[in-house]
């Protein structure tokens, strides 16, 4: 018997018939001998809904009054969940994020959670209810409703599984894990039956966006242990969580998976003096512009002077460009050129910490194929290239293939 | 300067163009000076929708959970309205039922305010601040939300006002006053400028419903005085007070007003013999099987036996005839007797205390019509006639005519 927190999204409570649907999961986990706590999203579309009423009062609508507003799109999906599981003859409750006593900061529409008290629903369960939360919502200290931001739910989930000390949070989603590969572009892509955070992270970041990513952060720090399961299939799902088991050693999981980014565009000054500041005089009006930067790249240099490269989001490679020619100018940069037709490939596991030979490998299958590398970066778990968009499924197949990811390691 | 509480139902803010036109009212009033506390309904339409997806999951959907849901109803109004107010550059803030910390007992769907803590309230008032706060809901002891039952908003308006001492309550609805009767029934009727409360309740409990009776009677316990408004027309509407004011003398003011009730239906029972108990005997079976009994009636009797008499809503005149067969035949009485074509006519007024004519009066204006009457009942400041549905129209205008109700008193 064990504690187990599960978050249901908004699809999966998308209508009367799936809100039945979860209440018969969950009691099937109940009937098994768990302590359950279920965090749901607002219907699907529901908020929405909301967002458009709101936009039709006032078009920047934002602030308390918005959160006020969008909360109840939860409230009501607790209520009919907590309905349904009572129905069948289990004694249930809800609870909005301010009755959980969810306390966050005063950030309203992006809150972060602070404390969790969780007597009252240490109680419900000891009582034997089901708990259902409002994801997505809390209060701060002064009892305004605040909510999470998008998809704040996952943080709920996990915030309450840290509180609790739950055995498992459990994320239900319209996907069964986290693959290898996007199954779209590999169809020979695998479901992993573990993952680490961090390996997750990466994923994450990079485009497999199947958790928010600060519900998994929240998880790493917490050290609670987090599950991707379909809401809709039956299976194991993926558990993400510190390290990996005895059973399955290093050697083997050299690699977890590739993930992969098409929305990438390149920048680069080409022959800038090498001198301190640079950097900061090229990055800062990027920076002032509220542009995201992806990559930065940057070699040593022999004749005094540098190349400076970085890479940011595609729809932002215009005024990107626009605001460098000035920076280029100043800086009497030989040339500014860009390239808004790249992709970033990334190959993620853990098992590379201790293995010098894993990046050299990728370059050889992607050698192999016939691909242009255009740009490296590597981190502790992962390395990254940047290759013509046209290579995206060329290069994803081939490390695939080439890491040997379809059969389990 | 004063305090004002308004209350706005859902037909008044049933669209965002209406939540705006709200907007504008209550700023023209705080333009004016006045301290400004709105309670607002549900958009119209939007607790239905609410209770069609709880009878989905549950027909017998109720208690605990019914009331987070409908909740959610006022909460998205309460966030539009004080959207709407920041819009137009006023600061304004909204509360729930919980936020504004208005205790209640724990019975879910009909509860009853205990309690008000308005601190907050006041705080926000003394900044400036337009206080929005949602109708129909409160918190219980333990933090559970609950809801007054349906229409409740218009108590919470009068408790609000009362514990914020107000200088009026005043209820926006799409009537703009209390008649003197019916206007679909008499064309002249005249919209009184004031009223008192006892009338109003009178007026209320027969079928004037402009206002909920249990919002009157808090109103008269607690003394807030009440103003009945149209939203939609300008205009002073009714004010609902204590007792009339030194301009408005007694001696004018003897009737108020026509109500009147279709939906009777009378059962009598002849020759039972007159002997302790009988009308328990009689009522007892009525009132287990839940229904309503409205007048009562029983003569002196002279031969031994007496003729007793009652009358109910006309829905239930088949099984309170059924259920009195056994008790005739068990009472050995003469007659049973029933007729479900009757109405109640009532003239309403607290100048009849000290006016021993207003009854024969109201008798010879309905005898000058030749309409029989079948039943008489007074209270102190009613005096009821039961007729056949025939006369309802004649009866009703012929009582407006006869005491001079067209022209203001």
């Amino acid at each position: 018997m064990s504690l187990l927190v599960q978050k249901f999204g908004g699809t999966s409570v998308g209508s009367v018939e799936r809100i039945e649907a979860v209440a018969d999961k969950v009691i099937s986990y109940k009937d098994a001998g768990h302590d359950m706590v279920v965090v749901v999203s607002a219907m699907s579309g529901e908020t929405n809904r909301l967002v458009d009423l709101a936009k039709q009062v006032d078009s920047q609508a934002g602030g308390r009054e918005l959160d006020v507003l969008l909360t109840t799109g939860e409230q009501v999906t607790i209520a009919l969940l907590a309905m349904a599981l009572e129905k069948r003859g289990y004694a249930a409750r809800s609870y909005t994020g301010g009755q959980a006593k969810i306390t966050t900061d005063s950030a309203h529409n992006k809150a972060r959670i602070k404390s969790i008290d969780h007597v009252r629903i240490t109680d419900d369960l000891q009582d034997g209810r089901i708990v259902v939360v409002a994801g997505f919502q809390g209060v701060d200290e002064q009892d305004n409703i605040t909510t999470l931001g998008r998809g704040g739910s996952d943080t709920t989930g996990v915030a309450l599984a840290a509180a609790l000390r739950a055995d498992e949070c459990q994320i239900f989603t319209d996907v069964d894990g986290v693959y290898t590969t996007d199954p779209r572009v590999e169809p020979e892509a695998r479901r992993l039956d573990v993952i680490t955070f961090e390996e997750m992270l990466e994923m994450a970041s990079l485009g497999s966006k199947v958790l928010q990513i600060r519900a998994v952060e929240f998880a790493q720090k917490y050290k609670v242990p987090l599950r991707v399961l379909s809401s809709f299939e039956e299976g194991d799902g993926t558990l993400i969580t510190s390290e990996y088991g005895a059973d399955k050693s290093m050697e083997q999981a050299l690699i977890s998976g590739i993930a992969f980014n098409r929305d990438e565009a390149q920048l680069t000054i080409n022959g800038v003096s090498d001198t301190p500041g640079v950097a900061y005089q090229i990055l800062g009006p990027i920076s002032d512009a509220n542009i995201e930067v992806d990559m930065i790249l940057q070699n040593v240099s022999a004749d005094g002077t540098t190349d400076f490269t970085f890479t940011v989001h595609r729809n932002d490679f215009d005024t990107a460009l626009k605001s460098l020619e000035k920076t280029a100018a100043q800086l009497n940069a030989r040339e500014l050129s860009g390239n808004n037709k790249i992709v970033k490939i990334s190959i993620v596991g853990v098992g590379m910490r201790s293995h010098a030979g894993i990046a050299s490998r990728m370059f050889e299958v992607l050698a192999n194929e016939g691909i242009n590398i255009l740009m490296i970066s590597t981190s502790e778990i992962k390395v990254s290239v940047v290759v013509d968009e046209k290579y995206l499924e060329l290069g994803v197949r081939a490390l695939h293939e080439g890491f040997d990811l379809k059969t389990e390691s």
